[in-house]
């Protein structure tokens, strides 16, 4: 697996080690990765956790000229639920499934029962709920405002790296459900699904985590690579965090944005076979420390122009870093991705992977170019399969008594 | 469903709601769980979290004269691991898979990477982290050492309640794998599972949660039927906390304890059909505060005796409650469950229930009485299946530099 990819290139591990710049450079310490474990070091060592108050009762509010979800802290754990809109079911359904579902988020999102709620208790606990509509392309033809689907909204061109599921691709409407509570995330996927069974039939569940709530504050999320996941997100506050929203037409695209979800499984079978240098070379980063082969620190500029000794470059142009790199701040994405790890198989091997979610504010213009640029070229797509892909459009959001949907559907 | 069930007794809910003498006699609200959810209420809502430091920094040392993971405080998360010894696995082989993972959780339960880990930085945040080993009779076989087995640890009874598949049932070695955070735990299985693969293939896992770390301490925790699980656990430091321990005999056996592991499938489609006042009474507990129907807090002591205005008991002979209770200290067990939550099917219908895991010194004296009054009347039967069964012996705890086994193979 390591020495031939599925898709016909040929990646030398022996290259790598005997002629990368970075090994022959010296600039990592090499060997194995047991040697290269620092928990000592400051750097690796996340900060002394701060004390964390409110983990079950911090509330996320729900109304909002633009929905939660996107831009928000990301929580502990998310269920992502896509639906499959039921023949017949029209625009009048629609605002009648999303006048529900919007009450139902609005409640349990301020830790109070839905209205119907069969289990009270278990919806008394915010924990940071949010509940985050995005609606499909099949969605807006129910509705016949196929003329309000943002024209990025469509199922994504085929990248040869993909390997795509129907169990997990698709959806006419999805909810992204997030908490820092487990039982909280599954009492509102229970409450929502529920509600939505007159209009709708569930396509796939994701279900996902990262660190909890007060384990790691501040820290860079880390995949089951080990890899820190999101250091190039815009950052709150930056010229980049526009790049998220859509910030002028007409009401029902006004703030909104876009979610491309896939499904990437992640072979660690193969990846823990690599040595650390061969990792570091694919990411383009310290797998410690987040940071570029050119620097020390995660967020240090890398320096694609710097040369090893050997006059190759020290970050290759085939490093995931490389890649996936946006300069222009109106045209990154906001990573917001979740782990999955499932049941092993009987021999042991992981099913492990991560549920890559990417908010922007046109996915043509934004998600796409990288994606394009990670198939055509990224090492990391050697240990890396695409399994599922979905795209959603996410409206703008509601005030207090509105739903999420209206200006659509209006 | 509610009406029949699979073992042929039939329940009449018509009969509880107009016969059955809490309802005559007023004791309870009654009318639609909706109007019975009260957040106000001191009782239902939590008091109000205290902060909770260091989530991922906190530690729970592995070794010792006993097992950690069993009286520990529950951590949010946990992964059972189930495996079966490849044939030819004997005595001596399994001494070096026990002392190679005794090794990886001394270390992991501190923070440290194991020695062969392929991502030390996913091994730095402790989590409270415990690594608790249970031997099923298999081992002992293996071992040669059929003389050291517990005569409880062995294949309990068939129930008629019971609808076991093998996917969830039997295991020659688990590990039962806790701590409050997720990527803790999923990087320890991963850990524990390749570092097993030259001795054993893996049986099946069970993955579950509890309410995040901080998010309502010291509250008893709640099932996804909303029950609270686990009220008459016996507490720390009570004389029932001796019913966990074998506290004699030979070095093998002394400080051990055995462990049930059940899977509850929990029917939430039928059980939602439910009123409020039909499931305090399967319970016999109210389901807000876990009071029982003839107090008004959670730890008051039933009363059996009590009657309604109807001249019936107001606890039911078929209750949950009544019939789990245990009244003498050294015959009770403790409840450690964790919820799991998958997948629903496209018609939304859950799939959810407990991963019921049950500590005491002795099956046979202390978990069997209790199963067999349950499956003979319990009216939860109604609403909830084992599908999966598992009994391990927990042999003692090891100290530094030591490993779990040694007293049972040496």
């Amino acid at each position: 697996m390591t020495e031939g990819s599925p898709t016909g290139r040929r990646v030398s591990r022996r290259g790598l080690l005997t002629g990368g710049a970075v090994a022959a450079g010296g600039a990592l310490a090499g060997g194995a990765a047991i040697a290269v474990a620092r928990p000592d070091d400051p750097r690796v060592r996340p900060a002394e956790p701060v004390p964390v108050a409110q983990v079950g009762s911090a509330v996320e509010s729900f109304h909002g000229v633009r929905q939660s979800g996107v831009t928000t802290e990301p929580q502990a754990h998310a269920a992502f639920v896509a639906f499959t809109l039921k023949p017949g079911v029209d625009r009048a359904a629609l605002g009648r499934m999303l006048r529900l579902l919007s009450d139902d988020a609005a409640r349990l999102t301020r830790g109070r029962p839905a209205l119907a709620d069969t289990e009270p208790e278990l919806g008394l606990l915010p924990a940071r709920l949010t509940v985050t509509f995005g609606f499909g392309p099949g969605l807006y033809a129910a509705a016949g405002r196929a003329d309000r689907r943002p024209p990025s909204v469509a199922d994504l061109p085929a990248f040869r790296i993909d390997r795509l599921q129907p169990r997990w691709s698709g959806g006419d409407l999805l909810l992204q459900i997030c908490a820092d509570d487990p039982l909280t995330v599954a009492h509102a996927q229970r409450v929502l699904v529920k509600d939505s069974r007159p209009f709708a039939t569930v396509r796939w569940v994701q279900q996902g985590f990262r660190r909890a709530a007060g384990a790691e504050p501040g820290r860079t999320q880390r995949n089951l690579f080990g890899q820190l996941d999101g250091t190039a997100n815009p950052r709150p506050g930056t010229p980049a965090d526009t790049a998220v929203w859509v910030t002028d037409g007409p009401n029902w695209l006004r703030d909104s944005t876009t979610l491309v979800v896939r499904r990437i499984s992640m072979n660690l079978e193969t990846w823990d076979l690599l040595g650390r240098t061969d990792r570091e070379i694919a990411v383009g980063r310290r797998l410690d420390t987040g940071a570029p082969l050119t620097g020390t620190a995660e967020h240090d500029e890398p320096d694609f122009a710097a040369l090893g000794p050997d006059g190759l470059t020290v970050i290759p142009d085939f490093s995931h870093l490389t890649r996936a790199r946006v300069t222009d701040d109106r045209l990154k994405i906001l990573r917001r991705p979740y782990n999955y790890d499932g049941v092993p198989t009987a021999e042991g091997h992981a099913d492990s992977g991560l549920v890559f979610a990417a908010y922007q504010a046109d996915i043509a213009r934004q998600f796409l170019p990288i994606q394009r640029r990670l198939a055509e070229r990224d090492l990391l797509n050697e240990w890396t399969t695409p399994i599922g892909s979905a795209v959603f459009a996410v409206p703008p959001g509601c005030p207090e008594g509105g739903w999420v949907g209206q200006q659509v559907l209006g």
